[in-house]
């Protein structure tokens, strides 16, 4: 029958579509399994509309830094419908033309795993086997995980897929969690409206992967905005009597919070639970194991792989959509015959790159220096006040930042960097490139970063190194 | 006496001030001339000024591509009195200070060269001579240039000095020139209320040493902000009977313009007329030229050099700075009886980077398509739309931009790169270093930039030319 491909990709998100792409111009056929919107998590109900929202915000937090610029009220209905227009009003009309373009197959369904090389999809008209000559690719992504609390479930909380999808800004926001999603979030919805908004935190400081100056920055901002923030603070017990009512939550130092909503950010899980791992002899639930091509390490004859959430490297879109890229290329390779080493994930290893898109922006790649300690290696760190650097003063007053480097002593390039500041999202490709190919100190101090942009940065961390 | 330094350096601007600030903590000791205020042109009367003027209208652009959001208009006393702090007061209290913490004597006067390792000053006082045991280096930096058109120079026109000093905003803008600083001056004098703004270009489009896509955007962006673009249009006559009247050109179309003010903003020249160069016997008016260590190749015995705008190599301040420190270094090897290969301008002959703070921002690293050609490289030309970036879209509604790489395709590493769209200038550190350091293409393959920003335009890039 015509049911034969040779990739099939179980999951239409980012990372399923570009390895699709990537198969089918290496010459391959290929069909996409989507049960909900072409697309995926990331275009409709992740960054995509959660940077729609904080994008206001963010700007409104620009304004208000520059003598002589006042900003009118933002409506938040206007708002509201750009992000409804960026997640194209959660219609995948346009996804699914590109899919027709590549071209490859989109069948609609909920895909499960049948033993080597087959694929079973549950589709509305009943069912679809599709068996492929070269390859299955595990696509699936990840699902928000709920914590075990009594009454959370019941209370049926947001999670960031009906946050960033909210029709109405609640009054009185509870946000558990202190991650990226938690701290955009919360800003997003404060800055929208939200007149309480509290973040309650297990740990001891938001974003707690990340460099500790990078949070300790954030929850000063979140201080002068007026959004709580409850550290070391764990929810014992929930209660919302009517759906959609009135959320009472029983805090561990015996408190009670009462909000008009609830957002559970405290972090997503493998999207594997109804896959047919087990068809394969891999367990339900858990991430699947990759090696560098993204191949599954547990399954024999090769022929299986995964990219993105679902592989549990990192969850980050665009470190999917990479994973992806490097996937299709190495299926399309094996298949014929070549067995390209270039096409590996290399970027995994040395930290991936990522920006939270809060007002400060934080991003970092790389190591942080903890990593570094972690990892053995000889190194030094360089820390620097962006507000000294003249770009920066340029883009407002008051304007507070911090960068670090992270040096290898031994062979003299940067492990990591981290910045945090009013507009830093885009400072990190540079940093991004000096990391992933080791450019040496020596020669980035030729790089010389353009007067007066924030990027003086650069000359600054350099400088204080000692070149 | 005691007016003997190991190193003299005429002109107190970012150049002599990274010179002294290397030879200093070389082990040198130095003194500074400076005859109007430490810290030079670009602190007082053009790069911080400007940029400060710029600000909120830029800020301005975006806003107005968000749904949701109004500005009220801007006040321009505001602006201009942050402006005023940003040059602090044209007070150099500031930098008088950190000359001393240098340390560094700042001599203050005009200094000339008074032949070999000798400067004559003439201070309020009278005249010092210093004696430099190691070095002399200029970095007097460049003056406007006004072209010699009858009744221009009597019309007392404004130029980036006056401009960006200004103190009102004129009803009715002329401005000579098309390149950066007519471009960044036009759009904030308009911005900032000008009613009539004309740009009288001689040439065929705006920032003619620019990829053309980059004058193009900006163009059409200033006929939709009504500021009116006159190409291929000179000057024949100037009549200003009143000074600081109105002004009235005499355009080589044989039609009148009037204005209430006019910015001459046609170049510059190295500011070398008056600064003795006869007595070490080289032509005074003319750039000063030096080798990679910044040593004036004409003149015997290797005891002058010469940073920044004054050598003719670059007229930008980041570019006179980096040189500054190259030169810093070499005195101070060179005195210990070094010669560190390492210590040289590498930079300046990839091609300086530049931003253009206009909206949309213009910036460029390395090589355009031109120089590539005229340079006779191999090379392939990758453009992308900037607005098809998802980063890009999410910034606001209809953002227009465009980027270019310039591949040299024996090498397959980046001659060049430019970026056209609002907010592009932090895009422009990360190609400076992939330029700078050579990066081949297919290791940026795997520097990732993060979703969903703008420097995603980097994979559409590398995609689009075939990785």
């Amino acid at each position: 029958m015509a049911d034969e491909f040779d990739v099939i990709v179980i999951g239409g998100g980012p990372a399923g579509e570009n390895v699709v792409d990537r198969a089918v111009r290496g010459g391959l056929t290929a069909a996409l399994v989507e049960e909900r919107l072409a697309g995926g998590e990331c275009s409709y109900w992740a960054c995509v509309p959660s940077k729609a929202l904080l994008r206001p915000i963010d700007l409104a937090a620009e304004v208000s830094r520059v003598p002589g610029m006042s900003l009118g009220p933002i409506d938040v209905a206007a708002v509201l419908a750009r992000r409804d227009e960026a997640v194209s009003n959660y219609d995948d009309a346009g996804q699914v033309r590109w899919i027709e373009s590549v071209p490859a197959e989109l069948v609609r369904g909920h895909g499960r795993l049948d033993g080597q090389k087959r694929v079973r999809v549950t589709t509305d008209d009943g069912e679809r086997v599709l068996t492929a000559r070269h390859a299955v690719v595990l696509a699936t992504g990840s699902v928000p995980q709920v914590p075990g609390v009594p009454g959370l479930k019941e209370a049926a909380p947001w999670t960031s897929h009906e946050v960033t999808a909210a029709k109405e800004i609640p009054e009185r926001l509870a946000v558990l969690g202190g991650g990226v999603v938690a701290c955009e979030m919360a800003q997003a919805m404060h800055g929208l409206g939200a007149r309480e908004t509290t973040l309650l935190v297990r740990g001891g400081g938001l974003l707690s992967r990340m460099e500790p100056f990078a949070g300790e920055l954030l929850a000063e901002a979140f201080a002068e905005a007026g959004i709580d923030v409850r550290l070391r603070t764990g929810i014992e017990r929930v209660e919302r009597p009517e759906p959609g009512g009135k959320v009472t939550v029983h805090l561990s130092d015996g408190t009670l919070l009462e909000a008009d909503e609830l957002l559970v950010a405290t972090g997503r899980r493998a999207a594997t639970r109804d896959i047919g791992l087990d068809t394969v002899g891999l367990p339900a639930g858990e991430p699947v194991e990759v090696d560098d091509s993204m191949r599954a390490t547990a399954v024999g004859d090769g022929w299986l792989y995964a990219v993105g959430d679902v592989n549990g490297r990192v969850l980050l879109t665009h470190m999917g959509k990479y994973q992806a890229r490097v996937c299709g290329d190495v299926i399309a390779a094996r298949a014929r015959g070549d067995e390209l080493p270039a096409m590996r994930d290399l970027a995994d290893a040395y930290g991936s790159p990522q920006v939270v898109f809060t007002d400060p922006q934080i991003c970092a790649v790389g190591r942080t220096e903890r990593m570094a300690r972690e990892d053995g290696f000889r190194y030094r760190v360089v820390d620097y006040d962006m507000g000294a650097v003249t770009g920066a003063y340029l883009l407002g007053d008051g304007y507070r930042g911090k960068a670090r480097a992270v040096v290898d002593e031994d062979r003299k390039v940067l492990l990591g960097v981290t910045f945090a500041g009013p507009g830093a999202a885009e400072l990190l490709h540079a940093a991004t490139i000096a990391v992933t190919a080791e450019v040496p100190l020596d020669r980035l101090w030729h790089a010389v970063p353009s007067f007066p942009t924030v990027s003086e940065i650069w000359l600054r961390l350099l400088e204080t190194y000692g070149l």
